[in-house]
């Protein structure tokens, strides 16, 4: 079962921040000759973002520490427009995605896996982790997903922001 | 094991309509530079629309909400005529495939692992998912898999279509 | 544990058959819009290969339902010259392995984990099969693996063969 | 919990040297037409080698049996200098390592899966597997990652150098 606090919370949620690699992916990418080939996304995830936009009018943006060109085409395909790549201060985006969108951070939920995403996760007002998140993160969230990243984490947490509002 | 009232059904089918992703495959797709590059599918799987076809008789279609270069590759190794990609009413087309092929609702058995898979769901006769299905689905069919999507589910299925008869 | 009676067939093996899919991988073939562009091999099977022809002097063959660039590739790899790729009927193939190396069944043992592979099985002297293979050939084979096809399976069976004669 | 020796070993370690397979990947490669394609990588290990230089000042060093253009394209990405690919005796390169960088044992931690690692393993003074690594290795070395190679042991066993120093 879902806290009753993380459910007041999620009802107030109007943008969700998501971290790339942990979050929507297993947290690898696939080398070949040519470095960094491909990276691996779950569809599911895609109808996640789907459903946000069109069931509660939530908007998906992604703030990644890597930049890459699987991400940018996968962010295409989700018509993502709120897209942060290669970020090595993700509190700053985080900041100023709120003040352009004139939101308060009770408003933004944030999931991330690393050490990297501490800092968003202490600015945004919801915050969740993938079940395989480092354990820094682990301790730090809202709520922990039951599925790993790139494996139905993101998922789980956008259809835990659509049944709040029911 | 498998409920009587399953076996009963199973026994009835003549077409068995499939969901692609999350099914056929584990949800995932493989980005590059170039966009949605690959999807990974069980040969097994493949095992398994051979044997409907040469034990049963029974044919194999797929309904995809995606349309994709590997899906429809995948269905010209397997001799699959029945691909529809890219649909957004998955029920419209399973009637007028009933219509076509001149099959009443307890002849046609279907798989599905999310949201877009329920109306299909409620129209055939027999319906399945993988283990990992989204919880919406997995509420609704008559026969959960022990295998997750792309990993034995399908074959799954079709291996109770097959005992059910025997 | 391994049974005793396991382990007196494996000390009498001077051929190991293997299956492909499903043994040396996971089952799948990744596609594209190419067609079935890659498969996923362990090297720590490689190791087993090398291992096997080091220290016992047992060479490994490979007989194939399936036909593909990749599996040809990977036996190159593997310095595998008993390939036999795209073969509908694998009980001819073992029976005249079996001739031309002057070996009889008892020194033959032979991995596979689908419904094509049991003829195979039935000639040969010892089998295997990976945890995960159909249900149909777990219940006919001497020793069932604990690793999973493409994760260990074959390799744990070379280590089972080369304990044997210890 | 970590066993308090190993952590004491652990405080003294100035240098990380990992096998390639198995650890910072799944001991896996995917094969095309063209032979050893791709390798897969885990992001979160990259990030455990930049903690470490960062945090501690300790330096990775690769020393792996295969050679291959994925594993050269990952230690570029990650500016990894001791790059050792293609090794037939692990240990005699370990050995050279220690006198270039004038090194005790004591100061040189390995991280190795498969039979292959145990010289290297016996000369350096702190040595971990991953959860999945062969039983040969199992049992010889201080520490058992929790994580699967490619998945997580890597960093777990980064994070564990760190750990021990705070």
């Amino acid at each position: 079962m879902v806290d009753h606090e993380v459910l007041l919370k999620a009802g107030r949620i109007k943008l969700l921040l998501s971290d790339c690699d942990g979050v929507l992916t297993d947290g690898c990418a696939y080398y070949s000759a040519r470095g960094e080939e491909m990276k691996k996304f779950s569809l599911r995830d895609g109808m996640g973002v789907e459903r946000l936009r069109r069931v509660l009018g939530v908007e998906v943006g992604i703030i990644s520490g890597e930049d890459s060109e699987p991400l940018r085409r996968r962010a295409e395909k989700l018509n993502i427009t709120e897209l942060h790549a290669g970020i090595r201060d993700k509190a700053t985006v985080v900041k100023r995605i709120l003040a352009e969108h004139k939101l308060d951070p009770g408003q933004v939920a944030y999931i991330g896996d690393d050490v990297n995403d501490s800092d968003a996760i202490a600015i945004c007002g919801l915050s969740a982790c993938p079940a395989d998140a480092m354990p820094q993160i682990a301790r730090i969230v809202d709520y922990r997903c039951k599925s790993k990243g790139g494996a139905g984490a993101f998922r789980e947490f956008a259809e835990l922001l659509i049944s709040a509002r029911q």
